[in-house]
């Protein structure tokens, strides 16, 4: 089997982390990081996250693009990628445990009040705040793909009650499934605390608004862990200004990074993290990698192929 | 078989939490929440937590003291305590969940550094902080009673790497066991976060000072859900000062209500929260209270039963 030509190309990942993990894992094929060192009508296959725009137009006899980012929303929506070139995203298994560890900590945060707990703390305040043991807390997931469903599994574990809703109808063992449009509104009103999974999509962008925060229960808690773009800021900030919502967890933003001086920074209800609940592990994701070339080389399908027109 | 006499003294809890519950609990029994309407001398059972020093001593024909609370520490070190009647601690299965769900949280938050996040947020400063999956880190938990035992069980479902410490040995399904004197240097040496649910016993006061912290490895993060006493509080302070600690959350003190002006309240690498992290729930300690005094009527073990001498 000839080896395959690859070529790495991103604004946003860089070879110091990616290199050594790659080499080891695609020992037979031959890598590149500096895309001019090949012509590009002689490249295979590239793996990317946040390619320059238009920097992938000339590729034309590419036989993979291999998204290094589970998040393919910048590659979907830029009309110079090759049409006709299959497009992966990632499935990193250390990643997912990485959302399903941050999801887990939000959530036990947010049942636990422990935001309310640090005001106290500042204000040397000593009360004891009751709290319901976790089978008597609704969690609900937004979205219910690979990462929906792992943390699923875990705040199960957890003894928390799930809720699930997906974009088509899912049976989950465990879970209470809700799904469409029309099965929006009754999986919002149950969710104490709600953890957002969800792809950016034409679909999604901007779900995230006064109508849809105006389903949760009064005081609820909103943990957003997918992207910013789903998310209408002024919404938001308004439904917590207004105390509709308790809290609000935010890993993910319209503008990365979060610009100075910004009201998330520093509102009381609001955490920030700066997009790492999930980082992908380059160790794992270049098995990932490896194990889809395989596949390719032997015409098996691809694991993470994305349909262009749903975004995912 | 004839009704119990039951009263219940406490200077901590309060009727109007208890008396419903243990209505429903024990229909058969005659209870007395005000211990002036009955002669000691024809009291049964009392139910206690925190009593009034020299309170029990006059109750000379008890066939149980059940505690309602889960800690002892009061009842074994009280001289006026009728020597020769059982004394019961609580096992409280909601009580152990509650635990169960605070160390889960600040194991997950120490795991993900999410308290050096907030000191981010307050700065402005957009930071990823690279974190190993939980299969890489290593907790440790000092007791592995009953909820050390529980704790452990959710962290490995979490994926984390246990240790469990205990003054006797045991074998433990998953998790890396140690025991005795001898065995606490090993055992502290590779816990980079540590979980402490020791009982607070003469052995056990004080546990937590200079030597037993310099045995940590450095970064280490210290939870103390269990009792303030085992603490040196200058010596953790002095830990923490100088670095060898990242973080400690306490949510017991030397003195509670944790004095206004303390230095734990405004320290930046502590979390202080008011001795809530597991509260006995009156309605399944109810349910625990009606077995226990099932199985004395029966003349069968009572469970929770304290070893005076040993402490707990």
């Amino acid at each position: 089997m000839s080896a395959f030509r690859i070529v790495f190309i991103s604004t946003a990942e860089t070879a110091d982390r990616w290199a050594q993990p790659l080499c080891e894992a695609l020992p037979g094929d031959e890598l590149h990081f500096d895309a001019g060192e090949v012509p590009a009508s002689e490249v295979d296959v590239v793996l990317t996250a946040a390619p320059p725009p238009g920097a992938l137009a000339s590729f034309k006899r590419l036989k993979l693009i291999q998204s290094i980012w589970m998040g393919v929303e910048t590659l979907v929506t830029d009309p110079t990628l090759p049409a006709e070139v299959p497009l992966a995203r990632m499935i990193d298994p250390s990643m997912t445990r990485a959302m399903v560890e941050s999801a887990a900590a939000h959530v036990l945060n947010a049942h636990l009040r422990l935001d309310d707990l640090a005001r106290q703390q500042r204000e040397e305040r000593w009360k004891i705040l009751r709290n319901p043991n976790a089978d008597a807390r609704t969690v609900g997931i937004l979205g219910m793909g690979e990462l929906g469903l792992a943390v699923a599994q875990t705040l199960r574990k957890l003894d928390f009650r799930v809720r699930g809703w997906s974009r088509g109808a899912k049976q989950i063992d465990g879970v209470e499934s809700f799904s469409g449009e029309e099965g929006l509104p009754p999986f919002l009103s149950g969710s104490e605390i709600l953890v957002v999974l969800l792809p950016q999509t034409e679909e999604t962008v901007g779900m995230i608004d006064a109508k849809f925060l105006a389903h949760l229960p009064g005081g609820a808690v909103l943990i957003n862990l997918a992207r910013g773009g789903l998310v209408r800021d002024a919404d938001l900030l308004a439904a917590l200004d207004g105390g509709r919502l308790r809290h609000a967890v935010l890993d993910v933003f319209n503008l990365e990074p979060l610009p100075p001086g910004d009201r998330y920074w520093h509102h009381p209800h609001v955490t920030v993290t700066p997009h790492m609940a999930a980082l992908t592990n380059p160790r794992t994701a270049a098995e990932f990698i490896a194990e889809n070339l395989r596949r390719l080389r032997a015409g098996e399908p691809l694991r993470g192929l994305v349909d262009r027109k749903r975004g995912y």
